[in-house]
């Protein structure tokens, strides 16, 4: 595993022709009351991290630092450290002109924050039409065919997946209401649908984490670090010919 | 169906505090050789205004002008009037803080082009928690299950569409280069891939439209029309008590 | 007439090098008790689409659909759909910039909204500075000589207008208080005098519309839609042979 | 004439609640090859000067610094210091919004330079919606009935004015293209024009400076601060009163 | 000295391939009872003009109108016309835009207040990234060895130098409270404190100007204007040869 | 030490009322040919992390996560993930601001780059208008009094820190040019000199590094832990009472 952060310049321009920089994206926000602040950074560093050992510098990637802040304004309400929209936006396009003017052609966010989702992919697409390159972009939980409840928001599945990384952080899950929060059982397929104090009515989470286990993270963490493993060599294949033959 | 530009501004006044003001959203831009720039405006509206039809005021429902012009960068290369995302999230906002200054609780937006889709949610995300209002959005061919091939650019899909909707408008698809383009078949489940040149490369579509069938648009469009008419009333039913409540 | 939202893009493309683009702007904004929201749009419309019918042509204008919202921050304190002067400011110049990159080197604008003025003369001003371009710019009642009562705002000059072009629209005026408004006679030549308050204390209208009639909205219409097809040649007169001549 | 600038902030606070501020603004830019770069600046000065000691306190005025940069970027292409649309809205919005906090409900913009114009109207009709004030701004050759050749650039007129006014800075005219600017006499009445490269190819200027003369510019210069004596009287009395009354 | 508003456009090409641009600026913001608004930016300019003046042309410098105004948020407590920071670095930025259009390869920035620093600093750093250029910046009192009470704010140092510069604006000063305000005497070495209301607290001066005198406003002052005078030349030494020799 | 990363957000809010949140900030920039691109961001962490150690609570400080990324376009010329000044600004407001939402009422930024402290000092002056916080910030190696060469850019200072802190991460010194940068030593007292293209020309370090060890980073360490550990204590003890108590 390289890190960019203890490479020395001229070891970064010579990995920027043909290596992929992987910059991972967390957030610090409430996670109810028995989960950390960082979780989201956490899992997208628990993740990435296993899934470079097991590629093993094949194909080669240069991580980045992970940015630990993420667009969560919606977890002020209780407490956060909050990057807003066009905050996290021109971080993510500056990290990106950054690394293109050092010399790499090809770039991987790795996201662990739901709510990162449109800035990262506003950030990757408008990228890519500035410079010749080839940008990808995931969340963590999104790499494996969809199950019910993932990856939700302090319940089950980040639950059982911190029991699996990092269960001394883990507390007592405290009880939530019974809300069923609207933005994340919308009351109609493809509808986005947010309400004004929703997430305090829901108490900070979107399901119950009674039925978290350590032994269930362990299994859903494995199948997202095969998962990204697996994005990682796709990507390096779909582009290790083609950067550098763009038009304009 | 009400056309909020032909109402005098004490209609609106008086209709903000129970109806849905809906603003449908568009692009102008290639889409290909055979179909016309307008048609992510032309389908949008047509969705919409048939399912305004079906619902016939119940809910009552007060339609805004659609904006006619989307955030199409990479459409550029061939021709496009194009808002950069700052300036489509810059709009949507003042949209909505209008609307709400203008009595409005609850709105939705219905949008007709892909790429819209990130900054339409990231508007509605952030201006529900500035404001005590609900807000929904979504992009029409994402009411129903989805279909492979749903929506694409300028292939089967937008090609029956609009063979049912506006026959006088589509030409004759010209031959497409065999290209897949990346950023609609990424290598992996959950990747989003975005490369420098590909849109030229892919000659402006994703996918071929000779198939396409007014018959196949008939039946698609209904469907999307069974789909807006079903969302609009299941989000009046979730919001209708709700709004007024929230805490700040 | 030639509408960009149904030509092809290839269409658009041939016609950049020597046609002329038109895009009309309006607003959604408060027109008293007795207009419509939509008043500037659908006047701005209505004068347009006559004199391009007059053209027939010769010569041969690309018309943009129209932009139906504007700058009417003024206007909120009863109802509007308002765009910041800095949001209608980004969305002209990113079409004139799309308009350029897809290969137009004449456009003009035509506006409806007097509020629109400031914004729309920046964003032509700015943009024939950035690109080798001929830009024109008019609001569609200042193309005859000055009238006293033209424009004001729901008052004499739009009922009447409104009367001859969209008369199933117009209410009966309700009575308006007596009040001068400050912005609309100054108290002495050339000063723009703005007071805090000063919309809602005039009851949204300058000046009175009783005297208002079809008939003479008719004259009135005549004039605007001889006067923009006589600009529309003298733009493509002055400019034919120029643009493109431009040095750095 | 009271100075801002020569006043302690208690003096200026205590002229807030019934004095008229005034802020001066200009431009450095090229004025053909025989009038300074500072001649906006240094005729709005003048005008403001001869104005406020002939209205001797009544009514009271504190006349702020004047703003020496502009927006001129048409004039880059010989030498000017310019700020950008941008730039100037926001130092006039944050003047504004400055005087406001100390203290003052009245504020006259003095300008001398066109390209200034609409950016002055604009933050002048924002800033009252945002505050209770009441605002003014004018174009010191605006206050008189409309003359040929009024203002132009580095023609006629300025250079008359500069004559009365400064001749010491009057250098011998140089000759000028035989090219009619199409900014400065557009084709059609009410009809902005912008072409690429236009001021170059006019040489700078407007009209022909030949007949100039300190005669003239002294009865022209004349005309004008009689224009703000009076403008500053009639502002004053349509505003005395009213301020302080404006609703939300 | 030579003064760019007095110059033409001509003048002021031929001057920038070796000439130093001057821009001095300062502030409007309260001085506490006994000190004019204007105080930073009469001494910017008193220091910067008699520096010119024994300068006499060696080095050639062209001096541009000073700024009136700063970055004074701190001061609107009281009263102050205050650009925000955004708003200076942007005017700044396009100062030094302007400048290098115009031909101009050195500029130095000469401050009067505080509050400007840090703006200053980023703005020049930044500019010089983009364009070949040489740019300096610096505090008029900091030219100088550091001494105990310099510059704090409306205190000793200040009151001295008015007292020799413009004694007629001095008046005596009022008692203020004996609060030492934490940003002034940072509990630590190194450390920047600011704590919300002390400006306000500290009666809006960091020291008592009891003590100060003419006399020592003299000496001070001659000390300022030698050290600029200084500090011009090893400018202009140092970057004589050396500007149009940098790399991309 | 707490860890705002690892603890719950009930923690968090519990912790606002008294304790202080401690942000540190670096940089991933080219630090010659031996240093790593994180040298600023792991030494910022070394002395924050020793601070805290020794502090034991004492007051009691929560740390957030590091921003790893810093405003470094300087170093572009080679390598560097640089945030631009505005981003760089916009980050650290919305974590102040989130902070503050959050609860807390002081706040320390502890930096470790250079390139940062303009944008810092900045932030926290800004913040402290707008709310009602106490905050401060410093770099790490400004708590004890100036040395020469201290910090300088990858030379003795920074090497023998890193020969401390982090042996395995420092190579061999390649030799640099004999350049003395001009930013480095300004020609006189008191000037801020920035020169297109002198980092590349400086072989992007300010000094030799030769000369560094182990033993002196050792020293030059321990000295800045203490003045950051007597920093903090002194930040605490002067605004522990007074926080809370200040006006608007």
């Amino acid at each position: 595993m390289r890190d960019l952060a203890t490479m020395t310049w001229r070891a970064v321009r010579a990995a920027g022709a043909t290596e992929i920089a992987l910059l991972p994206i967390g957030s610090q926000e409430q996670h109810a009351g028995h989960l950390p602040m960082g979780t989201d950074t956490l899992l997208a560093e628990t993740v990435t991290d296993a899934a470079l050992r097991r590629l093993d510098g094949n194909p080669s990637v240069v991580r980045l630092p992970c940015l630990p802040f993420g667009h969560s304004p919606h977890h002020l309400f209780a407490a956060a450290v909050s990057l807003s929209a066009e905050t996290l936006l021109a971080v993510l396009t500056d990290v990106l002109d950054s690394l293109t003017q050092s010399g790499f052609r090809r770039v991987l966010i790795v996201n662990g924050h739901g709510g990162n989702d449109e800035v990262m992919r506003l950030a990757v697409k408008r990228f890519a039409l500035r410079a010749d390159v080839a940008l990808a972009a995931c969340s963590y939980w999104s790499l494996t065919p969809p199950e019910p409840g993932v990856p939700g928001h302090a319940g089950w599945f980040e639950t059982s997946l911190m029991l699996a990384a990092h269960p001394e952080l883990v507390g007592s899950p405290t009880p939530r209401p019974p809300v069923i929060p609207l933005f994340d059982r919308p009351p109609h397929l493809g509808l986005t649908v947010e309400r004004h104090g929703e997430w305090a009515r829901a108490g900070g989470g979107t399901d119950d984490p009674t039925d978290a286990s350590a032994e269930t993270g362990q299994r859903l963490l494995e199948a997202r670090i095969d998962g990204l493993v697996a994005a990682i060599r796709a990507f390096d294949e779909a582009t290790r010919e083609s950067h550098g033959k763009g038009e304009r």
